[in-house]
């Protein structure tokens, strides 16, 4: 039996997003079978949930458990309202074991304002933290690239985005391995004088910015040509950003795929094109890379798609070990500390 | 010979762009022989344009004249000061043909900022219209899509982008037939409340609109797929919108095509797929479009892509045909038109 000191401990909502319980448990089942030192606590209605795992086959029991919450926050529901009311919703109580220490993580599938709102109003963040960003992975044609914010703060001021810098550097430079992220802020040319009154004053203040390989201004075109790492944006043109390309690339793989079913010739073809087009869906394919962690909470919380499937919650369990094993938050914790005063 | 009242006059920049003169005037030439009523001035050096004329075929020589300019605005110069320094630069001249009503057209591969600048100080606005936005025409899976701003306005107020969404439905009405267009918001979500500051304001006051099928809101991953017929945002947005949906379109089909090129195989297996995939590919190709055009000036301007072929010329030369028989600029005068005094 693995040491129950050593684990990584990730709390689960069972019950968000369209496909849960079944593929959030499966998913959860997927990941305690292929990695050791995790330990998962499904977080929902208990009786839901053991229905589906008595449906699934052997699984570690010993590093699965459920703690039960009763209620469910729904898609539509305001976000902070929906926090305050049901307060045994399984987003309000994975939350709520986060920011007690019971565990590492929490991911969610379900409602993206909850989760949002949850880690702003029920986690804390780290000292010196203004804003925690939501940090999803984009596909590109160079491997994965780190977009931050996503989501989180819509108008937010230039010294926010500085912060977004440092912290997408910190986790690029540790979950990826790359030794010197290229950090870029989105804008609409590649010279230093263009840009939106956010990303004029921003831009001087990157510049300056120590410890961060600053390379100056991003296109969206250079995004999924993989230009830059880290792409620091605000929140709203983040959230475009992602789900143009997304949608991008959903629109134009389902129609190859449904080109290749058109006629017996066609699959043929789609036959001998296939392997050689696998590595190049792989890439773009949204559940590759798991789901978006909000950065500068005391805990990791990760938010999946709301369509997520079983391989996504397994991808984004194991992306918790990897952000435990590389000790992100200690390290954001040391680097983002406020100047002492004198 | 065709009647020269009834003729269309398109001037054209022989000097902007990546591959000027040779596409542009190939383009020029391209949409000479296939619309009869179409007359064309390239604006440029007279020298060069003449040498790649003169390796050209045979071209119908009373529609196509050359109005010499010896300056060329370069890519990265700022635009304010070179519109000012470079008098005959191609660009203020073809800008000041369209004042004067030499021209109906002006169209330019060349300069962003310095089409924007020139389209903003030398030609003048239509009366009523605050704002002139770029307007492109975005791909998607159930064809164009109208993306209004992405390029002119920065930091728009909310009654700049109910102008877009009210030009912008004229303009697909008339450009692409369809009948009521439906017009949407970039936003992070569909539900009423969400966005950043300038969305909250804007939203109502599209509500409010009359004369405009306002559908609410639509995310990044709808407009690929159709979602609405006209995409109403800040240039900012607007912009990274565009280019990512560029990007990831050009990544993939380049990813695609590398694919079936690997091995004989796979080259076998592409020429079975192709004919299926054809119809999605030029969905998907931004040259099909034409450029996009500066809205609300009294004559038109378009921009094309800096790496215009001679097929996006072509295109671009027949939007500027129909938006003229379409009389796009007096519908708009008309709607547009500022409220009299009591």
């Amino acid at each position: 039996m693995a040491d129950m000191q050593e684990l990584v401990t990730v709390a689960l909502d069972a019950m968000g997003g369209d496909n849960a319980p079944g593929e959030i448990v499966r998913g959860a089942v997927d990941a305690l079978n292929g990695n050791a030192g995790v330990r998962v606590i499904l977080v929902g209605r208990q009786e839901e949930i053991e229905k589906v795992l008595a449906g699934l086959g052997n699984y570690p029991k010993d590093r699965l458990s459920i703690r039960h919450a009763s209620e469910v926050i729904e898609m539509g529901e305001p976000p902070v309202n929906a926090l305050r009311r049901k307060k045994d919703s399984s987003i309000v109580v994975g939350m709520k074991m986060v920011r007690a220490g019971e565990c590492d993580a929490f991911i969610t599938a379900g409602s993206s304002g909850a989760a949002l709102a949850g880690g702003q109003l029920l986690v804390k963040r780290i000292k010196g933290i203004e804003r925690p960003p939501f940090a999803p992975i984009l596909p590109s044609a160079k491997g994965p690239v780190l977009l931050v914010d996503c989501g989180a703060n819509m108008d937010p001021r230039p010294s926010h985005l500085v912060q977004f810098a440092q912290m997408g550097s910190l986790y690029m430079k540790n979950m990826c391995g790359i030794e010197s992220p290229r950090v870029a802020i989105v804008n609409v040319g590649t010279e230093e004088e263009k840009g939106n009154a956010l990303v004029k004053e921003t831009y001087p203040l990157l510049q300056a910015c120590e410890g961060i390989n600053f390379i100056g201004n991003i296109e969206g075109r250079e995004i999924p040509a993989g230009g830059a790492d880290v792409v620091v944006t605000d929140a709203f043109t983040g959230n475009a950003i992602l789900k143009t390309l997304e949608g991008t690339a959903s629109v134009l793989i389902h129609g190859i795929k449904d080109s290749i079913m058109q006629s017996t010739l066609t699959k043929i073809g789609g036959l001998l094109v296939k392997p050689a087009l696998k590595d190049l869906l792989r890439k773009f394919d949204a559940t590759e890379y798991g789901g978006a962690p909000m950065l500068g909470l005391t805990g990791l919380v990760v938010k999946c798609h709301g369509n997520s499937t079983a391989k996504e919650i397994r991808k984004s369990i194991e992306q918790c070990i990897l952000f435990k094993e590389k000790r992100i938050n200690e390290q954001l914790a040391e680097a983002m500390a406020p100047e002492p005063a004198e």
